[in-house]
């Protein structure tokens, strides 16, 4: 079997991974990125002050799936907290361990980036994917989590 | 009635950040931050690549509270969110609308740096708290909040 490698998303996969936005948003039923969109994510991505980090899973050739995450931060650790954005597999890959590859390879960066925690959310109805939070060990927060939108700013 | 003022956590009012954060703790019933940790909150708010941003809530020379924030990223809008970490007015100044005015001077920050949302959490049993945040107009989301802590990194 081919070994699993995560790699740094560039200017030169940019569009690998955009295409996989896409089918995440496909899954979730929510709108893909327009052209406006795509321009921010790789800005926002790969100009001087990154506003949040995206990996490629890939085996071989084939990316199946990418990770994007930032570092939040803990006033009570005093110290950042990996907060993972996105993970997402492609349907077609699923149940390999991939998925969870990729997570165990950003528990690794937030080791080895000094985190005291890491973090994640996830949509209470996505039952595939708390079974697959909860066999990580961490633990739910008893938290609510409150948002105001764009046109409420 | 004296104006709230907010001013930017500094070399200078750092002391006074440092007890308002001790305050916190106490009410919270967590530990307050120790000397290695007041060092990390004073470098992560300070130094060069700031890891958050901190304001003093003033009314006069005195600082009923403070606020902490850094900001997130929405791949979905390919926006950055402001996300507030901690909100805190002193007991005896509570019931004057002194949150309130801090609130707002952070959904202000989140406008003016071209957020697309503006988020933060409350613990489930805290409802004074909730109380406050549904009457700003944020709605509550339908997300669960996962941690792995340090020694599970």
């Amino acid at each position: 079997m081919t070994a699993l490698a995560m790699e740094k998303v560039s200017d030169t996969n940019f569009g690998v991974f955009v295409n996989l936005i896409e089918k995440l948003a496909e899954y979730e039923k929510l709108l893909p990125p327009d052209a406006d969109a795509r321009e921010r994510l790789a800005a926002d991505a790969l100009g001087e002050h990154p506003k949040y980090e995206a990996y490629l899973g890939k085996t071989g050739d084939t990316a199946f799936g990418y990770v994007t995450f930032y570092f939040t931060y803990s006033t009570f650790l005093a110290r950042p907290t990996l907060y993972l954005e996105d993970i997402f597999v492609c349907e077609e890959y699923r149940g390999q361990g991939l998925g969870r590859a990729m997570l165990e390879f950003c528990r690794k960066v937030a080791r080895d980036r000094g985190c005291g925690r890491m973090e994640w959310m996830v949509l209470d109805w996505n039952l595939p994917a708390i079974r697959f939070y909860e066999k990580t060990g961490a633990r739910r927060l008893p938290w609510y989590v409150y948002r105001l939108d764009h046109d409420q700013l």
